[in-house]
């Protein structure tokens, strides 16, 4: 696959965009990450979410470790195209590294951070260890 | 409203944290923008959404110039705390400053980028000129 597609796309100055993965069925939105432009690439040719890690500058696929892999439906970007914005299934049903469905998992509620959602998975369960 | 909640969002070194905003109804992610603590204490304050332009440096009110105001519903923060979910109401039904329904309407398609939505209203209508 020729890559000009890959051209169109804003990268910042640290070589990123940030990237929404949606859940196909439920249109929940589960993550919010970063993709450089290898990122980007490789989720394109293997139809699964690959990110860049700013913490631990490297790239990465999601699921690599927990098996919560993202399979990808579509990939669209916005009109700055400095975003991008994927349509996943998600493996597992558990997107975020603490076993819960989705990421957004802390609502704003009578002034302060309340969690909303159950531990669906222990995280040292899914990992072996705590962590990612 | 006292302000501590706003410590807890882990704000990048240039004060931003990625906003994205999805639809109450249909679900669909409308736009990804940014905030600073100053965007995000004013949204939780009037319900309406507000981000900082980074291309034009300055806090935005949300269809400040389009009327295409989005009505906050929730506010969700993500387990890393560097990315905030919001639920909105797109007054107008127009979030893209092109004029189309989401800001997302290029689809990753056959190795290229296809615009898939249309145009609902012509952006010189909206704004009397060119331009967000």
């Amino acid at each position: 696959m020729k890559d000009d597609w890959l051209d169109k796309v804003k990268w910042a100055q640290d070589g990123l965009v940030a990237a929404v993965a949606q859940e196909t069925d439920s249109g929940r939105v589960l993550t919010v990450a970063w993709m450089n432009r290898e990122a980007l690439g490789k989720t394109a040719q293997t139809g699964e979410a690959h990110y860049w890690s700013r913490s631990r500058s490297k790239l990465w696929k999601k699921g690599e470790e927990s098996g919560h892999v993202q399979k990808v439906r579509s990939i669209r970007l916005d009109c700055d195209e400095d975003a991008v914005l994927l349509e996943v299934e998600q493996i597992g049903g558990i997107a975020c590294h603490t076993g819960r469905h989705s990421c957004f998992f802390q609502k704003f509620e009578g002034g302060k951070w309340v969690e909303t959602e159950p531990v669906l998975k222990d995280p040292k369960v899914i990992y072996g260890k705590p962590g990612r």
